[in-house]
């Protein structure tokens, strides 16, 4: 996967999961350093309707496999501390 | 929310999300600092059906409210490095 693609096509989930993948809501999960294979396997739960959330199922809804094998590759890549 | 009856009832979560809440499993995720409404949200889904997995959904079945309380505030109070 490509973490520099995946990082540029984050920028819309900056808005919720924090630019360096720590959420600032509390109802929101932390997304830095969360498992690779985990994170792949929720954003397609997401896109393909097996997880359901408002806000998540559109988010994901217009992703590629591509987009989300960097999305998950890139947050799996952060610090979880958040630095 | 009590942080030790958390870690203790945590027994069985650590099989799978590691001792320290860093899970051994890439399907599974990390909980070690996650955001505690967020956990309290997901391990209701689980117990309450609105969120289905195979392994998830008979391990919440059995909790309370107060475990979850208890259980949410023991994993966010972990070091997200899992140190």
């Amino acid at each position: 996967a490509d973490v520099a693609a995946g990082k540029s096509k984050s920028a819309t989930c900056a808005a919720c999961h924090g630019n360096k993948g720590i959420s600032m809501i509390p109802m929101y999960p932390n997304l830095a350093g969360q498992k690779e294979q985990y994170l792949v396997l929720q954003i397609k739960a997401f896109r393909d309707g097996d997880r359901k959330n408002m806000v998540m199922s559109p988010m994901a809804a217009g992703l590629s496999d591509t987009d989300i094998a960097n999305l998950s590759a890139y947050y799996a890549s952060l610090d979880p501390a958040g630095k």
